[in-house]
């Protein structure tokens, strides 16, 4: 940030000519398709709808990317701040053309982008299809020939699907610099590439010198309970108490959902115990006495409660890496987006049980709740996260900040980033290497037999001569 | 080390039946091959040589672990012990064996194997041939067709040589521990792989979550030269005062050169001006007066000097690190093993010139120092190297302990090994995938063929009985 900046962060706004309702239409779109259609389309009608999806996404992407570089007023004051570094996730677009257009380096922060397209397309990182499956394909890092098989062709028909997308971005950064871009290179010219993960949570697998994983930054250790300073908090600690040695559940499904059926509400409602709820719709008719219900919770502060034996949630990767620091078992009840596939790293990591929230009873949750609480490898594995996360040589916060830093006082991080960028796919893959070496070799062997036959031949019509004259 | 150990090192001998002149014999036709060798033999001829003395090599090694691993007494002494970690440098045979025999976790130390063949096919280390060179290839991360032709066959063919190798110590293993055992697997099961490079020095590469790289760890900061305390050195920082402002040169060529040819000495002596030389054969006859010749040299001290203008190295990696460390452009004249990579490694990133041993005059020795020292080209390129080397988030030697200590602690870091270990190597390149995929493209385009083909026919057929009838 620019030394003279008045405040510490300072809020730039920006006109886009799209309506709250057209995002928000999309929004519910996106949501309606993952959470209910997905279940029930063809593999090939889950892509074509998932891309037609996508591309009222980038047209509205690039509305958004008008507004800020489109903008002559704007991109001149920002031009003014003489800024160090662009901070930014690549989910959303043209972070790193405003970091071309403003001569400043890159650092991204990202989650993922379906199946690593992104990543592995643009930041050139590695990924085997038989030991690395892609972000939201829900495979582990072991799997058979059927899984393996089904990776490649997830990874494959997301390639496609991206490659197709990118066109439109490849027409408008060209145009926007006036010179023949792609967005994929654009995208691959960022210097660090901040992941928000680590091993506590990512199958091990390979990655670049510029990737650098830095999951559960956002975690902090539990604060006191609030008791007395918000009202709406005033007896929660009381109540946490009041459980003994049973302990509490704490239960959340996160922001997007903030309604759910009466049934599904009282189906769950009736299975809960000892619980605190974040739900901010109607409250359910079989709710025990022993389940509070309230708009937010401090959600950290009670999974870092001593009593907290166990945490119920969508699965969103926030939510999953305080249960990690805090070493808390889960149950999942994925909804949409990467809380399935995040669902299945903490499965397959033993730390979590899974439940369809489609057809789940209230029998299965108290079943998956015993589950967690009673079987001791659960509280094990979540533990054994717990330490992998905090057992490292640097908090996440820390490296993320050093490496932001490094950029900044560097002016880029180019020591770390590969020449693979410089490849085509099939010289990155050594295919035309293959082809003159196969081709070397079936020349040699065409010669050898050519020579061989033309050997033969003379040894026998001399042979026949011979016999001939005899 | 165990708690109990009376001293901070304790050191256990034990006896292999083998004599020095053997060993010393053995090393002898190494450095013969490769200094004087090497240039002159074909490609195969060359991988023959290697190959023969490479099974000198595994014969000496296999004695070596009989020694320690066959002795009952050593064995229970060092069970006794109750280690928590093994530390050893993959190069020498049998530490993983000891590892998996004592039932603790194993941390590697290694430079490199020769085209990474052990990282990559026991480390699953994963390389693209298209823009990781291997070790030893000299080759830099920047490779045309040809290049990137030449290094896959330097994969292929050391692939091939190492696999054969391994075979003697596969039977080796089986033999010590009782079942069927492959050395390569068992030297994969190494927690952690410290490698002795970083970023400075290495062209960046694709590395797995086990593999740290920390480049450099002997490195420190310079002391004040010894004036009073040794005599040999009595009067160095005087001597190294009264170069003035045109500084100094440090020139050795290691340990393993203890005499060059008087020609070469003289060859050598002659190009030199304010130079201190670590050298100990005959002093040349055309030694400059302000050329010290000294037996040893305190050369880290000596790289930090501010004086100090320019390093002439053989290219060992420890000692190009120092002077990466203290920011010193070098002249190369490296000799044989890794040197000559090395040398291409810091002349890629522009901090060194190469000269040829066997064909440099006195006047490329010149050349060379004068390039190095008056372009500032390659000051600017050490001080850059230098500023990666230090600005990274933890000292190499902290975050080699740390990792040692953590494999302590944790009893493993089996969180950080991928599964690709699991796959055999057509699984891990997806071949069968890709198999399975272009046999349902062939029979989808023969079915294809076959139904128009036969719907074609009947419609022929029908046509003609139409036509007859008419």
């Amino acid at each position: 940030m620019a030394p003279s900046a008045p405040a510490r962060f300072s809020v730039e706004q920006f006109y886009v000519p799209l309506s709250l309702e057209k995002v928000t239409d999309v929004m519910d779109e996106f949501l309606h398709f993952a959470m209910y259609e997905m279940d029930r389309l063809s593999y090939l009608e889950i892509n074509l709808k998932y891309y037609r999806l996508m591309q009222k996404d980038t047209e509205m992407q690039i509305l958004m990317c008008d507004g800020l570089l489109r903008s002559e007023a704007l991109m001149e004051r920002l031009r003014g701040h003489r800024f160090d570094v662009v901070l930014a996730d690549p989910i959303f677009a043209c972070s790193d053309l405003m970091a071309e257009v403003l001569g400043i380096p890159l650092v991204f922060t990202l989650r993922f982008s379906v199946a690593n397209t992104m990543e592995r397309l643009c930041g050139q990182l590695p990924a085997p299809p038989s030991f690395v499956p892609g972000a939201m394909g829900k495979f582990t890092d072991r799997m058979g020939f059927v899984d393996r098989l089904i990776n490649s062709i997830f990874y494959l028909s997301q390639d496609l699907i991206a490659i197709k997308l990118w066109e439109e971005y490849d027409k408008y950064y060209s145009d926007i610099l006036g010179r023949p871009t792609k967005f994929c290179e654009s995208v691959g010219m960022a210097d660090i590439w901040l992941i928000r993960t680590y091993w506590d949570f990512e199958y091990p697998r390979p990655f670049l010198p510029n990737f650098k994983f830095v999951g559960g930054l956002h975690c902090r250790p539990a604060m006191p309970l609030p008791e007395q300073s918000l009202t709406v908090f005033k007896d929660m600690e009381e109540f946490v108490q009041t459980s003994g040695d049973d302990g509490i559940v704490v239960f959340t499904l996160g922001s997007m959902i903030q309604n759910l059926t009466t049934e599904k509400g009282n189906m769950i409602a009736h299975a809960l115990g000892q619980v605190l709820w974040r739900y901010g719709g109607e409250k359910p008719k079989t709710l025990a006495s022993n389940t509070r219900i309230y708009d937010w919770i401090p959600q950290n502060d009670l999974l870092g409660h001593p009593k907290t034996k166990a945490f119920i949630t969508h699965g969103g990767t926030n939510g999953i890496y305080e249960a990690i620091y805090h070493g808390v078992p889960m149950v999942g009840i994925p909804l949409f987006a990467d809380q399935p596939d995040n669902m299945v790293h903490m499965k397959a990591k033993g730390a979590a049980v899974i439940l369809d929230y489609n057809t789940m009873q209230s029998k299965d949750i108290v079943d998956g709740l015993n589950t967690v609480i009673n079987d001791p490898s659960y509280k094990e594995s979540a533990t054994r996260l717990s330490r992998i996360h905090h057992d490292r040589p640097m908090k996440p916060q820390d490296e993320a900040i050093f490496w932001i830093e490094f950029v900044m006082r560097n002016k880029g991080a180019k020591h770390l980033r590969v020449q693979a960028h410089r490849l085509t796919w099939y010289q990155y893959h050594s295919l035309d290497v293959i082809a003159a070496l196969l081709a070397t070799v079936v020349l040699i062997i065409f010669i050898f037999i050519k020579t061989c036959s033309f050997c033969f031949r003379k040894c026998c019509s001399r042979s026949r001569t011979k016999s001939k004259s005899e």
